[in-house]
This record gives C-alpha cells, sequence and structure tokens, in this order.
C-alpha cells in the first residue's frame, strides 16, 4: 500500500465494489455463448435446432448445457408444446431482457471495433 | 425455415449482424479476466502486483498473458520506469476507455442482479 490517507481508500474501495459487480454479471454470463444465446433470443423465440444454427459454432451438447445454467439463473424459459412431434421453444424471460442494456454496449462496441480494424487494414 | 417473407429475412439479417457484433466484442474481451483487469484500470494505473491484487482469483501466469493481449489490442498501455528497481505500470489507453459503457453496463446489471438474489434468500 502506498499510502493511507482518505481518498485512496475510498478509491479502493470503491474500485473493489465497482470490481465485485462486474464480476457478479460475468459470474452469470461467463464466456461467450451465453451472451450469443441471449444476443439470438432478442429477436423472438427460437427452438433447439434454430438457435444451434445462429449461434455460431456452438456444439449441440454446449448449448444443452449453457440453456439450462440460462434457465436456472431464471434469465430463458422453455416450453414444451405437446405437437407430433413434440416442439421446444425457448424465449427471454422479463428478467433476461433487463440484459437489454449489456447485449447494446456490447454491441455497440463491436461495430465501432470492426470499423477501426478494417481502417487499419 | 418457417417462411420466407420479407420480415423474417430481414430479422434474420439483423439478428446476424447483431450477433457478430456482439461476438466481435467477445472475441477481445474474452473470459472474465480482460473485463476485471480494464475495470481495475479504470481506476488509475496499477504497478502488476497492484492489479493481482485486485483482480481477485487471478494467476501471475494468466495476468501477464492477459495484460499481453489487452497490448496487442491497443486497450491497455505499459510503460517501463526506469527507476531502481525497475518499476513497470498498466494504463488504459483512449481506446481503452471507450469500453466505459461495456462496463457501466455490467456494472449496473451486477448490483441489481445481487439485489435481486438477497431478496429472494
Amino acid at each position: 500500500m502506498k499510502n493511507g490517507n482518505g481518498i485512496a481508500e475510498k478509491s479502493k474501495a470503491s474500485c473493489a465494489m465497482y470490481l465485485r459487480a462486474v464480476h457478479d454479471s460475468l459470474d452469470i454470463l461467463g464466456g461467450k455463448w451465453k451472451i450469443s444465446i441471449i444476443g439470438a433470443l432478442k429477436f423472438g423465440n427460437r427452438r433447439f435446432k434454430e438457435l444451434q444454427r445462429e449461434v455460431n459454432g456452438i456444439t449441440a451438447k454446449m448449448l444443452s448445457k449453457e440453456l439450462k445454467e440460462l434457465e436456472i439463473n431464471e434469465l430463458v424459459k422453455r416450453t414444451v408444446f405437446d405437437s407430433k412431434p413434440v416442439t421446444v421453444e425457448y424465449e427471454l424471460t422479463a428478467y433476461g431482457k433487463t440484459l437489454d442494456g449489456v447485449l447494446e454496449s456490447l454491441m455497440t462496441w463491436g461495430i465501432q471495433h470492426r470499423k477501426r480494424i478494417m481502417v487499419k487494414k
């Protein structure tokens, strides 16, 4: 510790609080798949196969695992329809929709990042 | 494909664009460490050891790897000071600071998520 004055301590405390909050989010959204799955569901309900097509590169096993975790955290709802053959649909819950700000900020940054790289090339 | 009408196709195209942008961001920020490191640097320049203390649970090897990747992507700048002993400091570049919106949204969501869980317990 470089010093013990009030401002430095306060800044250290808010940094820790800030990092804890960011960490809490990443605990739930960890890895790249969950955010992509939520992103796809933003555009409407999807069946398993549709999600697998849209979330590029994900395996069926991984998609199934990720969807289960999203369900446990109440971000995604799974509905089974009694059709023939049985169909299963996934949708964002109201709570899942509260992630909209996170997704928007990632999208906005991703767009400008791609532009920046293109200019450099 | 359920139908081939214009609206559905358009929605599919914007979904793909949206997911690509989110994916681009996650490619750069992948995993939980990079975002936490950037979060810590938001509060001021840090030495390696300081970062390791603040980013809970990261090993020295992993921190070094992550910092190198952040440097390559021009989000973090590393400065060596010719002191005795030599000190190395890390700081966010101007480009790194453009991630502020992403971090803010993750922090905001993390705070309300913790509150939600507390109420449930």
